[in-house]
């Protein structure tokens, strides 16, 4: 890449995650309802502590902080970059301020275009190939910034929305859907991994060969209305199709629908990024854990797919991320399959974007998988247990960012994230 | 009380709250970085909240809340006001922001002078007389305001300040103070209560005889210095100066010295309203909990003061809120005896204001108190058990705030109150 | 004392702990199902550590401890005695065996019998003082260990027995008893304390003033009817009656009626010493946690005794413990007040015995007191806080244990003791 | 099988757990120190409600349970079966008595023996077949009870030993053994699951392909003296080791060594059954959980094998469960590799006994796996979430337990089993 168009590429990045800040008050900012939300204020300083500690620092000769304090801050989970403040206290804190983690992110934002153009030739390859990375898990962080902007706006009694009102895409309601199809896939050996020579992340190879028996896939994600039939089946409230890990969470938090949820007067109702809306029965579920969507499957009598499944499935159906709802449409919420669409059957819908898409799969090194030195090092391999694989991006994912080949992963009781599933089939 | 005159004071009251937060960042207004602190922005509210369902919706027909959510978002502990959020979650609030909740004050504040000039003549004395007492109750939630902004900042890794700078008498350091004196009081039947005409709260009340021995009581507060001899001397380490839970605390906490001070390179540091200040060896000790005055009291053998005796010796004493450092000097911080007043040695100094003194007494019901109906009664009589009583205001207490009988309460390992406390003898 | 009676006296006490453990399975000797229950085998091999810390490693030269891990395993709380297997750990250990316990305690009554008969003359007064207060510790235990059966019996869901069948005293049902009195008793300055010459803690000395104003006083314990009339009137659903502390415990723990009460098809049991029983209306309520007390006084418009009202009314009344219902009886449980001497109006009644009686006094030292120095100071002084005085000793204290100045103490919310109350009134 | 076999092989299953228990104290049966440490006396219950539940109150009419409380009592986590003690709470309980336990184990055992003799011709298929499950199902206990037992003893600060003394073939130390080996298997698509006629669980089916790379694995397990290099280069010190999950776990658990080794005085002790031993240097690594396996293996640069490859080299390699060490041989321990054995070079040591393996695979359902209906169904499916497989049996295992596909699972941190691991190695 020219360092012209890298310049380009950063400072695009950089600006969306400071767009996605632009329509909250200073307040949403600062708070941390749960651990798993970060204050928004922290991703933006988070953010910038990223290029500081990993290029300014090693790069620019006795390199002077932006600010002695920042490092323990803004750090995450890098332990070989120090200590840092503990992951759930980062709402005890309201200093820096907005306008100042917004300072720093002009500063850091200069400071690396400066280094970007005057970096050694030599050193560029690595030094690029490691910018792209950086700008990466800036991306990441930008799906985080609206996964954790929704939970804070949803946990206000006040109920704010973030957009002004809900897109035309998200409210579309062509009558009901005509019964899912499954779809059929051959069994055999097949290659699974990154092939590509763009970036990828490190959890993405090698490349290597699964077997596969015959599978069926569904060919579109599990709608609000097929997960309203579960609810009013008494799926929450019967242990037969819960995991024992699950029935416990189910019965400990008093799970008794989707995360966002709410039923008022006998009406369902949802709460999304334009505050709280009735229900779309034709959208694509969204907000549950592994343990709900693997409970649906149970009671379905089905599975999720494997991650190597859908991986197979979307390469072989030629699946791509053109028109795919992804962050660039704004939406911020899955939309409904249309009508025209789901009649087609030739194909498998809604692979890319909309919802990420839980696996059956636990997160587990590929084989021959070795992580990396240093802070790179902990950037994927040291969360390789305990949690489970998710496929092909969301709403909230930019759509630059996304493979066939993405892993994503998180822990099986999580439903802040946008997620929901589709199922599949062993063909007997 | 005229209704200007009680108009006049209202409008100062409701000032006041709002000055305190003026030094504020919006971003100090939101968190909670421990149950007990409120964010800044949930004082503002409540305050102006409490008007609202204690007044306006009392006496004006049809009245229609500010906002259908405030109740719920602002009300604190009162069962008899409906639900509310739960205590420990008030910074997980960004909306309504620090703006709206001062256009709801600035509303309140003008409905409730409204209401003062047009009430009817008739209920105009029990109107009154209850104004005050949540004017009263107002410039309790300054102090806490006060009490809270100091943790909210102190917690920070940027140590932030509040104040520009220390106030001179503040800083004050006029060589070693002379050792403190004791000095004797006489025994016998004393009334204990408020016996004037102004406002009181009800746990003032009843006035009752109490039977006292001879004592002597510490004419002056226990300096930094005196508590550092005991920290030097292994206080912190040694189980036998410690009540049995008190010495669980300090091991399951961690406890080495007084909340808010620091040692960095062998030197002691205090965080203070202006920030992180060298120790001022002879400026009053603040923020101990009742577990370490009554720590040191054993490891000094002496005791600390019953609430009677504080209150007898004060009287005997004619001691005087003229002089004392409340709120109103604006030091927000005690400030050392000088050395000229410590050695005239004719009285008892810094009873009030400066911090708190806690006393050994148990904050339990005076003979024959009985609580008030509906949310008064909720005000004082439902904290009797499990608390300790303070005595005699501190730098953060408005200065008409406080009375000789004035009783304060806290658990006894608070320690983020402005606490500090004197020393009692029993005469053989 | 002379050494021979001495003798006698303390193997009596030895054998009573031992009598106490006869009836149980040795199953029943080893669990601990909350943190306040120690399991039997504890207190059987505790109250022998305690002989060999305070007496037998201190008079015999060279002592080798009787095990080099016991003073680990059977400390309680003695800081200045060593490391000690944490509080709630205590039945994680099933070695030493039953046996071996017994084993252990034998070798100690005879090690100690020994030392009664050897020690020199010059230190017997001081040895023998302390071997009383030693065998009242012991006595204590005794308590302690009825109470801890109880608990171990109840939470088995097989509802063991511990004696074969309620004792005829307990089962007496004559009939409804009449209305409770109130007894008046003039105020004025009274003297408060131990005043005898035999044994006594060290709590409940110096001896002092105290100024009451007039108060009443009910002549008998609250019933079982009575605070089923508080259960049916809304009691424990009712904010209004209770402290804060005590209505967050109310709903945390889901409290709804006694610790012991079950409610079985409509009619309600209570679980006692022979097993679940029918509830009966006349027997003195027991197992209520001081907020349960207050909260019935808040409902009955009433309030609970001072511990200085409890000893002025006992003492003016002529109470004393002959026929009062102690361990002694083997009752184990309360029993009912006859018809006939409830009828007699003349005096107070059930003060001693049956239950321990809750006091409106939180547990602090008398004016002047100050604990020992080494371990004894560990054993009242350092629990001065946060507990709530009870006077009268209960149907599981021996008789020559309890003394009118006696005072006892546990925190508000504990319920597993045999507490119950009488009300007191204050006389406008 | 004829029925007298199953009725021998039946009664010998049953005889085999009481003998387990015989070496213990009563005391020793009724304690849970940890949540996962269930008491002998629960284990004793538990394997005898379990043929109640699912044989005789199904095949005999009007059945009437031995106790009425038993099913609440001895119920572990069949939530179709009923409710039942929390889990944690199982040591909370002293009745039944195991006295009692016996006599409930004597009666079902006969009455079971009775059943087999006259269940139905027609039914005798699926009975004789269900009955083999359940004999597997108390086996699978008498390796929880010896595994909870050293626990027990484990925990107590006078370290009982089970055994009189340690077996020879334990103590055994035939100087170093030589360095290990790595083995090279072919990688190609391979069958795993069970393929034979005998008993197996329904987790080890559907038998199906996997595609593997080649790899080489160590040729026997991890010694003491391999990991005491890891402890000494700081391996419990170093992040950059450990998963993230893990580390917050070494962090918060306070880990430095394997759970029961000993530091005294410089030198390294094991509890073992034998009690506290000296460390011995060749003997296998034992009671290590997932996350010290893997962080060992990061250290060494090498991983563990995944199931499939475990599977597959052991029955490449011919690997038979005669002469491994069994719960059989009762050394109840690991035994060190002879030297001779280890230089022979030409096979895989230690696949089967001694210790479990930890694999790098995540318990998960085989392709096409449908758990069963009813009670059945909770055996095994419902726990395939966050944990980890195991392989190859341990000296706690009876030999006929066991086979090659056989998949034991434990979660990432749990240690108290007879685990530990040996190494793999994927070939570039």
């Amino acid at each position: 890449m020219q360092r012209s168009d890298l310049i380009n590429y950063f400072r695009r990045v950089r600006q969306t995650t400071e767009d996605i800040c632009q329509p909250l008050e200073i307040e949403d900012h600062v708070i941390q309802p749960i651990t798993d939300v970060s204050p928004p204020k922290w991703h933006l300083g988070h953010t910038s502590w990223f290029y500081e500690a990993i290029f300014l620092d090693k790069h620019i000769d006795n390199y002077q902080p932006y600010h002695p304090q920042y490092a323990y801050v803004f750090n995450s989970y890098y332990e070989s970059l120090g200590v840092r403040v503990d992951r759930n206290h980062r709402g005890y804190l309201s200093r820096p301020t907005v306008k100042e983690a917004l300072q720093y992110r002009g500063y850091i934002t200069d400071r690396m275009c400066e280094l970007i153009e005057s970096v050694d030739e030599a050193k560029w390859p690595e030094f690029s190939k490691l910018l792209v990375l950086a700008a990466n898990h800036e991306q990441q962080h930008q799906e985080l910034l609206v996964t954790d902007i929704k939970y804070i706006l949803a946990v206000n009694p006040l109920l704010p929305g973030y957009l002004e009102e809900s897109p035309a895409a998200v409210k579309s309601r062509s009558g009901q859907l005509p019964n899912t199809e499954f779809l059929h896939f051959e069994g055999g050996d097949y290659d699974i991994g990154y092939q590509g020579e763009e970036f990828y992340y490190d959890n993405e190879r090698p490349v290597h060969k699964v077997r596969l028996d015959d599978f069926k896939l569904q060919n579109r994600l599990i709608t609000n209305r097929e997960y309203l039939e579960f609810i009013e089946d008494g799926g929450y409230k019967d242990f037969r199709y819960w995991l024992s890990d699950a029935w416990e969470t189910v019965r400990t938090e008093g799970w008794k629908a989707p995360l966002y949820w709410r039923k008022i007067d006998g009406d369902w109702y949802e709460f999304t990024m334009s505050g709280l809306q009735k229900l779309n029965p034709e959208a694509p579920l969204c907000h549950v854990s592994y343990y709900e969507a693997d409970a649906f499957a149970q009671w379905a009598n089905k599975r999720l797919p494997t991650e190597a499944e859908w991986e197979v499935a979307a390469r072989l159906s030629g699946v791509e991320s053109d028109g795919a709802n992804f962050f660039d449409t704004q939406n911020l919420h899955p939309v409904p399959l249309s009508t025209a669409t789901g009649q087609s059957k030739q194909n498998l819908h809604q692979m890319l974007g909309d919802v990420w898409e839980w696996t059956g799969s636990a997160y587990l090194p590929y084989p021959g998988y070795r992580k990396a030195e240093g802070p790179l090092g902990e950037y994927n391999g040291k969360f390789m247990v305990n949690q489970m694989v998710l496929r092909g991006g969301c709403c909230a994912t930019p759509r630059d960012h996304i493979r066939l080949s993405y892993r994503n992963f998180f822990y099986p009781d999580a439903c802040w994230p946008f997620a929901g599933f589709c199922l599949a089939r062993t063909t007997a």
